[in-house]
C-alpha cells in the first residue's frame, strides 16, 4: 500500500540530486575533494555567534527569541539589510525586505509565486542546480538564458507560448555564479533588463556570492541598475535574493529577498502559509553579528579565499594539458573546466577516485537540457593552497593520461 | 509596473489572514486578550536552551552547528523522535522521520506532495486556519470531514470527481484541536481510518498539541492505530506531524513528520528543493534540551495550563448566559464557544473591545465554507487565573446585555 499513485503530478519532477548523493561518497578520508561548494567551517565567526545567542537567550530576551514572530522577519535585521542594500546602491524601505530561511527559500517562494505548469523560466546553461530543483516543483518549461543571445525576444516568447505558458522569470546569479564562477558585466546586466522589459517577466537576481569579490571592480546589482532606470523600487521587476550563508553561516538558514512591495507582500503570505517565519533566535543572532563584524569578517574571508583561488588558477595553468579551458573567477568559490568535446566528466570522476583520489563535480547536472557532459566544477573554498596545488597536479596528470 | 498580472493562479488563493491582522490590533495595553494561540513565553526552558546553544557553539561543535547539514535532519534528534514515537505506540526507524521547520512546514510539503489543482482535501468545519493557508497554495477544493458522517464515502468521492480531481487527503488534529479544543475518541479514529481506506487517501494527523493533555486517558495516535492494523509503518497512509512549538519553543521552528518511507523520501526531496534543511544549530539545541528535560518540562506545562483551563471552564459556567455553549477540552490551549444562531461574533468582538476590553477570535475564519459566524475561540494559555476569571465575567456580562 504505497501512496505514490495519489501524489500530485509535480512529484514526478522531484528527483534526488545526483550531486548530493555523490557528495556523500566523496567525503572519504584520503580523497582530495574539490567537489563541495560550502564555506570553510574554520572561518565561521563562532565566538561572535556564541555571544549573540547568549544575549538572545538571556532573561531579558529569551521570551522573544524562543517565541513565534512575524512572517516578514525580525525588524532590526530588516533594518540592517536596508542599510546593506543602500551600500550596494539600492535604496529601499523595510517594507521591501522579507527574511527567508536562506536564499534557497526565496527561490522556492518565487517559483511558487510566478510559475504555473508549462510557464517558462529562463536559466543559464549551466545554472545553479538548487534553482532548478526549487522551480521544478512548479512544473515549468526551461529555456536558455544567454546575455549575448542573438535570438529575437519574440522567438523566446513564441517558444514559451508553444510550451503552454509564457516567460515568467529569468533567473541568474550575476556575480561569481555557481557553478561557473563567471560574472555578468554591466552592459550584460543592462541587456538583461532590456530583455526582461520586452518579455515582461520577473528577474531573479541570486546574489549568494555577491560579497565575495577578490579583485576587479564591483558591478552594480541588476536591481540597482533597474532602480536607476525607474526611480522607485516598487516599479522594479527584479527580485534580489541575498544570503548570509556564504558570509556568516549557512547552518542558521538566514537570507533575504528585496523587491517591489506587491511582490514582497505576496511572498510574506506564502511564507506565513509555508512555515510561519524563520527562526526568531537565528534572526536576532545574525542581526547582532552582522552589526558587529560583517565588513571585517568578509574582509577576512576574501583574503583567505582569494589566496585559494590564486593557488587553483596557478596550479591549473601549470598542470592542465592543452585542450582544457577554465574560467578565471573574480570571486566566489568555483572554477569551471571545459574538457575536450567527447570527454565524459562523470567517467573521469570515477577514474579519478580510483587512481589519483581527486574529487570534483561533473557538470552535466547543472544543465537543464542535459548537455555539458565534458564540463566539471572545482571548488577552492575548503582546501588549503598546498592541497589545491597537489590536487590540480594529480588532475592534470590524469587528464594527460586520458 | 506591477507584476501581479504574471503571478501564478495560486496567488489568488493566498489571502492575508484576518486573524493575524486582528491579533496585531489586540495586543494593546489594557485589553484582556484570549485571542492569541501561543505558548506562555514565561514557561520556555530558556536556561536549558542557553546551555545547549552554548555547547553547540563551542569550538568542538561550532563548525557543525553553523554549517550546512542534510535535508533529512540532525541524526540525534531523529533518534530522539524515534524513541518518542515508540512511547506513543509507533515503532519506526530514523528513515521514517523528517525534521521540518515546525509542523506548519510539514503541512506545506504534504499539500505540495498530494494536491493538484481541483483535488479534494477533507477538513473539519472548523479546522486549523494554517492548514487551509498551507493547502490553498496548491488550489484544492475542500469538503467537510466529519467523523460521524452519515454521508456514504461514494458520495464524497463523487463530489470530489465533480470538483475536478479526487480525494487526496483528510486533515485533522485529533487531540485538543485548534480551534475547538475537541478530541477524537478511539472509535472515531478507527472510523476515520476506515474512511481513508475506502477513499484511498492520505491521513494527515496534526499532533501539535498531543503532549498537552490535562486529564482523561491518552488515546493512541491515528498512526498507532493504523500501524496496529497493518503491521508496518511503510504500509501506512497516515502522516504524523509533530512539533516542539507547544512544548519547548515555537521560535526555533523545529518539528517533524513520521510516515511511510516513500512519503518521507519525497518530502526530503521537497525540503531539499525548498530550503535545503532546517537550521542545524536549532536541531542540535532541541535534541539536547529534549534529551535533558522533555518529560519534566511537559509536566510543568500541563500543571500550569490545566489550572488555566480549569479557571476558564469554571468562569464560563459562572458567567455565560443561557444559549451559549462551549467545549470542555482535555488539553491544548483552546475553548470554543457557540453563541445563539444569528449572533455575529465579529460584531461582538468590536463591541467587546469598545466596552469591556476583552479580546477573542471570531470563529468564521476557521470554516472553509465561510459558515460559523456565531462561534468564537478563546485561548487560556497566556493569562493567569485571575485574568481569566475577570475576562469571562466581562464577556458574560456583554453577552447578557446583547
Amino acid at each position: 500500500m504505497a501512496l505514490d499513485h495519489i501524489f500530485a503530478s509535480r512529484a514526478a519532477r522531484m528527483k534526488a540530486s545526483e550531486i548530493r548523493e555523490l557528495l556523500k561518497l566523496l567525503d572519504r578520508p584520503g580523497i582530495l575533494s574539490f567537489a563541495g561548494g560550502i564555506p570553510d567551517p574554520n572561518l565561521f565567526p563562532a565566538q561572535e555567534f556564541a555571544a549573540a545567542c547568549s544575549t538572545a537567550l538571556d532573561p531579558a530576551h529569551a521570551g522573544q527569541a524562543l517565541q513565534y514572530s512575524v512572517s516578514e522577519g525580525y525588524m532590526p535585521l530588516r533594518r540592517w539589510i536596508v542599510a546593506h542594500m543602500a551600500q550596494l546602491g539600492i535604496e529601499v524601505s523595510v517594507d521591501n525586505v522579507l527574511i527567508t530561511s536562506g536564499s534557497q527559500q526565496a527561490l522556492d517562494y518565487l517559483g511558487k509565486l510566478f510559475l504555473s505548469p508549462g510557464d517558462t523560466a529562463l536559466v543559464g546553461w549551466p545554472t545553479y542546480l538548487g534553482a532548478l530543483a526549487a522551480f521544478n516543483a512548479y512544473e515549468p518549461r526551461y529555456d536558455r538564458l544567454t546575455i549575448n543571445d542573438n535570438r529575437a525576444p519574440g522567438d523566446i516568447a513564441q517558444a514559451a507560448e508553444a510550451g503552454g505558458g509564457r516567460v515568467k522569470l529569468a533567473y541568474l546569479s550575476p556575480d561569481f555564479a555557481n557553478p561557473t564562477g563567471e560574472t555578468i558585466d554591466r552592459p550584460g546586466r543592462e541587456r538583461l533588463l532590456d530583455l526582461a522589459e520586452t518579455l515582461d517577466c520577473a528577474v531573479i537576481e541570486d546574489a549568494a556570492y555577491q560579497a565575495l569579490r577578490y579583485d576587479g571592480d564591483d558591478i552594480p546589482p541588476i536591481l540597482a541598475l533597474e532602480l536607476a532606470r525607474k526611480g522607485t523600487i516598487d516599479a522594479c521587476r527584479t527580485v534580489y535574493c541575498g544570503s548570509f550563508s556564504k558570509t556568516l553561516s549557512p547552518g542558521l538558514r538566514v537570507g533575504w529577498a528585496v523587491a517591489a512591495r506587491p511582490v514582497i507582500s505576496q511572498m510574506v503570505l506564502l511564507k506565513q502559509a509555508a512555515d510561519l517565519h524563520s527562526a526568531t533566535m537565528n534572526q536576532m543572532a545574525v542581526a547582532e553579528v552582522a552589526d558587529r563584524c560583517f565588513d571585517s569578517h568578509v574582509t577576512t574571508l576574501r583574503d583567505t579565499y582569494r589566496a585559494r583561488r590564486d593557488a587553483m588558477l596557478t596550479a591549473l595553468a601549470a598542470h592542465m594539458p592543452d585542450g582544457v579551458t577554465w574560467t578565471k573567477p573574480e570571486g566566489g568559490m568555483f572554477v569551471w573546466l571545459t574538457l575536450p568535446i567527447g570527454t565524459d566528466a562523470a567517467a573521469l570522476l570515477q577514474r579519478s577516485l580510483d587512481t589519483v583520489q581527486v574529487a570534483f563535480v561533473p557538470g552535466q547536472a547543472f544543465f537543464a537540457d542535459g548537455s555539458g557532459a565534458n564540463t566539471l566544477r572545482l571548488s577552492f573554498s575548503c582546501a588549503d593552497e598546498a592541497t589545491i596545488a597537489e590536487g590540480m597536479r594529480r588532475l592534470g596528470q590524469l587528464l594527460r593520461d586520458a
